[in-house]
């Protein structure tokens, strides 16, 4: 059973902003804890006043220098960034963190992140989902830019590889036109780990093509479980072993006692399970004092578990990478 | 007198890839010779293939972990990004650096990164200066967001504020409309230090009103003072004091011996010196056992100087932060 924890790290107006102390020793009470991987939240979800004590890209490689195992995942709009751009990063991103990282790529717009983009009435719903697909194709493309044999030797972590085995994508599409190569060093994961969140129904046929990880919301173990055999029949259609898709079901952590915890994890609902947090210290600590213990009790020997070095192995997913 | 090191990351073919340990360990040298900043490259420079370990920012976080004093500077384009992603992603990492960050913007596109997102034919030269300098404007705008009172205490580093004082920019301008605001935390520069190098002759005046650092190219010491010169008259014109500017001559690393080092140190010939790196550990290495032990001989007391905490106060800028 994989555990993760999504952590929102937008404070509302007049709650204090997490610093990067309090963030660093939670996550690292999560690993210690055997938790698979954080994800880290970053969109403006509402017209409320609200401040991020940072951007998740630049959180991640931070906190990739103070954790050695666990995943670490950011979120991150097809709305907000170039294709290119956020292929690149996340690759940069798995470098530095030798293979923990995965990006979470929100499928709704809001339209308070469309007007700081150049678009103030939004893109229509339609184009923006035909966009979005279009967008998660080449940023999957230009992560499997390097041939499988590219990587020559591993020396003391220096991977060294043969530029010529990097290759355009030469992408031409409807929304967007894309040359490649990455022109970055191959990554260890090949392909960082793609996860989705909020998804609509229209999007959930696409989502079971190309995720790795898809994160549902349902209140009890039994609609989890639903949703969960729903989404790997799509996974099986779209001609992939259940297997590569990992559902994980989201539960709001504030809420969650001891007894709740207990239920969840015995039922089984799916693949696991997501803590979700909101950027709020008592919440946090709450969950450091009393869920935290018992998942370390339930995970006390993680260490076969972690001897996989990627974030795509330990979860169990095939290496989706170079083909 | 300043010094910086511009670190070009991206390995030609063939040519070993720098790892993150080499990195840091290079960056921990600068800073104790008292080098003030290190400007890591970004950028597409040629039809050549070539790999670079890191993409910039992400390099940034990670480095930002394991220094305490040096300045960290990234090259980003007016081209790749949008200045909402930029503005917020330099907040960020000012924010992790705690006021060490400054963004290096260069003013030139390539037609190889143009077509890496969506403009295969660039953009007209007219254009992207009009556009560039728009851009820049945003990025400052939305980093200006901060009523200079809404930092309410900084209790331990947490840096409590008000998110009401915080405002929306509402640019809608000829090539961006970007609402804002930042959402993110105020960052302790307010303003990071915007840097800015590879100008032409048009580009001047619009540089001279605008940058904290300006970095030029000339092989002489008598070329430089010259340069120099013209761009503080500008800057003067632009109705800002000399010293809100600074500007530093690149030399080119390799080509360094310690009898050249004296010359241009001797020279004085404006704030400073850019020692230029290719991406190349022999030269890092030839560097490192040369010249820094002569600059920690020259700078072997730093303390005064690196008392004041952020890279703006450090290299004697004004606040540039909230109006």
């Amino acid at each position: 059973m994989h555990l993760a924890v999504s952590l929102n790290i937008a404070a509302a107006d007049g709650q204090d902003v997490l610093d990067f102390g309090q963030i660093s020793a939670f996550v690292r009470n999560l690993e210690a804890a055997g938790v698979d991987m954080v994800i880290i939240s970053d969109s403006l979800t509402s017209g409320e006043p609200s401040t991020s004590p940072f951007e998740a890209t630049t959180l991640l490689a931070a906190l990739a220098t103070v954790t050695e195992k666990i995943g670490l995942v950011a979120s991150a709009s097809t709305l907000a960034h170039q294709p290119y751009n956020l292929a690149r990063r996340f690759a940069s991103l798995d470098i530095i963190s030798h293979g923990r990282v995965g990006w979470n790529a929100t499928l709704r717009q809001s339209p308070l992140e469309a007007a700081n983009f150049s678009r103030p009435a939004g893109i229509p719903n339609d184009d923006f989902r035909r966009r979005a697909e279009e967008f998660i194709g080449i940023v999957q493309g230009l992560w499997r830019g390097w041939d499988a044999d590219a990587l020559l030797f591993d020396k003391a972590g220096g991977r060294f590889h043969d530029a010529r085995k990097m290759h355009v994508l030469d992408h031409k599409g409807e929304f967007f036109a894309v040359r490649g190569p990455l022109n970055i060093a191959r990554s260890p994961q090949d392909m960082p780990v793609l996860a989705m969140s909020g998804l609509a129904g229209a999007d959930l046929d696409f989502a079971a093509g190309v995720a790795d990880v898809i994160a549902i919301e349902e209140p009890s173990p039994e609609g989890a479980r639903a949703t969960c055999d729903d989404l790997k029949k799509r996974v099986l259609t779209a001609g992939r072993t259940p297997d590569a898709l990992k559902v994980l079901t989201t539960v709001f952590a504030p809420d969650l006692t001891v007894a709740r915890l207990e239920t969840w994890l015995s039922a089984e609902s799916c693949d696991g399970l997501i803590f979700a947090f909101p950027a709020d210290l008592s919440a946090i600590n709450g969950f450091t004092d009393r869920i935290v213990p018992e998942l370390r009790r339930r995970n006390s020997d993680r260490s076969a578990y972690y001897a996989d070095t990627t974030l795509r192995a330990h979860l169990g997913l095939g290496d989706g990478g170079a083909k």
